[in-house]
């Protein structure tokens, strides 16, 4: 069972995600891809942690998803988020192409729970920045990928699901 | 009965706002929170007022929304917009979090009808501009606390409502 | 038959788009609006034009929208993007409101299949730049005003559309 859940910024997409896999028995795997460059990113990244109860285990894995993915093996898995993901591929001027190939067969071999979150960044008007116009460009690519093979689709809006796919 | 309509630029969640309350006895409520700070601001203001019909009466409220829901005891009520009205709350150096519990517990109080208008904002790139991003942060936390007690929670696209809730 | 498809950057409207006329009877018209003004623009139309397989006739239409709705008479067509062709009418100083009216009894006057594909730019804070934040409410009151007469509305979110009328 593959989810992906897409959503704004504080769309609460992150709880609804959690709130996915508490249904599964516990461990969870949570796969936290944003690293804390400055002290507003620092202070999400500690809300998000305060809120995740026993039974969560924090893996910090800003680039290398695919290995993790199979590293989690049977165990149900949340990744938070795509989207930083991505901006840490860009950032570090990793090969994305490769990068989301890998990623796609990782969550080809999963036989278990995974839920993916994603930021949608593409519903404003058209960046001025040229690598912001290739984030939300590549951001909504891969989410398109993911889609294809997902279970269920979700689009996160005000806490609450619009079911896209599934 | 408590509905949040939500919706981006020009998506004719105004309209479909003040539709859902003409279905009500008359007089309804306007409780208008945008400053018209220049003359972009003064064509909106005077293009919205101008479609409102009789049966409608206005009243500008740009911080004090808890104390204008509750003297408006039993009428039908619409908030156009809480985005505005956080805008408000930020530039005058408000505590916003107060305000937003104190809106809270008078929505609570509400007895009849009352349609709150957001506008949708976190779906775009993230802002470089720090305000910005703590508005959109806002906004979008406001919107989930509303959304947990609302009836009907819908989103509005090319003025038609998507049902999120209800 | 009219359809409007809305969705964001990289949201595969324009595929979802071109696979709802690939089940009429071909050749299909393909009213392309967008210019290519810089490199990355001349790379996204060639993606584009590269995907159309035989059977499309591509049309370049950065500003007479209405006359080649005629032309096309009883041919089914694709419109890709209104959104582009709103910035042309604005970039080059032509009347909105003229040829917004214009498309509108065009698109009155078709008798077959006409898919119309449009950005979804209102979602995001709102653009410092005032040209941006005039195109923004033109591109939401032009969808407001298709989707008045259109058979079918779609938002497309990752590829996935969210059917919001018909």
């Amino acid at each position: 069972m593959l989810t992906l859940v897409l959503g704004g910024a504080r769309s609460g997409k992150s709880r609804h995600a959690e709130e996915l896999l508490a249904g599964m028995p516990a461990p969870w795997i949570y796969l936290a891809t944003g690293q804390a460059w400055d002290e507003e990113m620092r202070a999400r990244v500690a809300e998000h942690r305060a809120r995740r109860t026993e039974g969560w285990q924090t893996i910090e894995v800003p680039v290398t998803l695919a290995d993790e993915l199979d590293e989690a093996g049977d165990r149900p898995v949340l990744v938070d988020c795509l989207t930083l993901w991505l901006t840490n591929l860009l950032l570090g001027d990793h090969d994305v192409e490769q990068a989301v190939s890998r990623l796609m067969a990782a969550l080809g071999r999963r036989q278990v729970a995974t839920v993916l979150v994603g930021s949608e960044v593409g519903m404003g008007i058209v960046p001025e920045n040229a690598l912001a116009r290739r984030f939300r460009d590549e951001a909504g690519l891969l989410h398109q990928r993911i889609a294809t093979i997902a279970d269920r689709v979700v689009l996160v809006v005000a806490g609450l699901p619009l079911v896209v796919k599934g």
